[in-house]
């Protein structure tokens, strides 16, 4: 231990500017935080503020030498990362053993990986907790952010969106699509929400524009990677020509709020937390 | 009637060369031809060998004259057609009588939309026939047609690709997806399977490459958009880098069979006609 004070906050940093974020809101709380930036994904400018290092996703090893090192027990990971292949990963001594214990998870999906490094992380001693958990504040709550709702054509594709996302969620692939006048344009899988909305913007028809609906996956791991959504998606949503974006509420993080509703405002675009179950049996 | 023989089979055109393939069948079997070609689908080259006309898929009015003027009561609906927006369809007013008659059908996916299309036929007094009826040896068999098979790893990953293709399907999205070493890379919505290949390319990942796995949608209507696998196909999976295709045996039209399968074996990819429910309970 390098310090005897209380235990620190471990964070398993991805890209964007959550994982700061969630350290802010931990330091603001009283609580140490201690900051593995993963390699290719974590952005230096985001780490730079806070105590932290960096390391390779392979490099398991390593990783929980820094947390232990630096007296972590309860971590959270926050921020996209991309899975890399297995030929990309080249793991380190101790990655090789828990890689074998992930086993077979690793290849059944994204989710199926998350789970499955959760729970060896809880098994090797550590207690995941949901960013969600930390940063309270950025959770999207239910109903309309922003000026402008939703039309009875909007609602309808919300509502297909929500069947199909959910469909997609149920077989872990990806967390979102966009749908327009009932017709769906574009559903993601490992591209990423821009990298679809971009191609969604090339297979707009004429007419009311579309809406994007991104929810969290059923039976979805939280605690590793909640649906985020930030003043790029937003952008990347105008852009594509969609009226505005659907988000599942309470479980999808809003990356700079206040900013994001001002993007969504100036654009004439509406922000909606839904609910996908609702109204079921 | 303009002929007093026996009743001409229709054929209403979208693109590729199948449209010619059904028209060339029809006739070696001693039948009559009549094709209406869809504007901005139908290739002229593909129409001219035959009794043709062309209408826009909005003008249902002149289409149906024209059928009836050609003496054809059985119709297949063969070739790829792009669901026209709302703003493009411009319905004459048969079109718009027919079309309320197909009312919500139209916008709540592309195989609620065929369907309803079929069913409106019918009651006009026309009998809508599959384009495999007639080229029945278009139909994908069940087995391996290549020198190539698919590995264990390539087997999984159409396991995989069959259980994803079937979640969408059945929310009437796409009928295809590509998984490579466990991950969907990318899966169809609008764009149609060239273009998700394209895309698959670019998010290829190291290693051994992926499959492609094309389904006929559960509860599709076989009568009118049967998943369709060319030398197109074959070339732009070779392109992306995959190791073969799986396509639904008994519920896939092979374009041009004997090229296709040539442009598979010097490409070194398989192709294996599949069963997604086989082992069902």
């Amino acid at each position: 231990m390098s310090d005897s004070g209380p235990p620190s906050l471990g964070i398993l940093a991805g890209g964007g500017n959550l994982p700061g974020r969630v350290a802010a809101a931990a330091q603001a709380a009283g609580r140490r935080v201690f900051l593995v930036g993963l390699e290719g994904f974590a952005e230096a400018t985001v780490l730079a503020p806070f105590p932290h290092a960096t390391a390779r996703i392979g490099a398991a090893g390593r990783i929980l030498s820094l947390l232990r090192d630096n007296a972590c027990h309860d971590l959270v990971l926050v921020g996209p990362v991309r899975r890399p292949s297995l030929l990309d990963l080249r793991p380190d001594a101790e990655g090789a053993r828990l890689l074998a214990r992930v086993g077979r998870a690793a290849f059944a999906g994204d989710d199926g990986l998350l789970a499955a490094v959760v729970r060896v992380l809880g098994d090797e001693g550590f207690s995941v907790i949901g960013a969600h958990e930390v940063l309270t504040e950025a959770v999207g709550p239910k109903g309309l952010l922003t000026r402008t709702g939703p039309d009875a054509a909007a609602l309808a594709d919300i509502a297909r969106g929500m069947a199909v996302a959910r469909a997609l969620g149920s077989v872990d692939v990806g967390q979102c699509c966009v749908v327009q006048q009932g017709i769906v344009l574009a559903v993601e899988a490992i591209e990423g929400t821009d990298a679809m909305l971009t191609r969604a913007a090339t297979l707009r028809r004429p007419g009311p524009g579309g809406v994007l609906v991104k929810l969290v996956k059923p039976g979805q791991e939280r605690r590793a990677d909640l649906p985020t959504i930030g003043i790029g998606t937003v952008r990347a949503a105008a852009e594509a020509g969609l009226r505005g974006v659907a988000f599942e509420a309470g479980g999808t993080l809003l990356a700079e709020r206040a900013a994001m509703v001002a993007t969504a405002d100036s654009a004439g675009l509406f922000l909606l937390g839904v609910d996908p179950y609702e109204g079921e049996v």
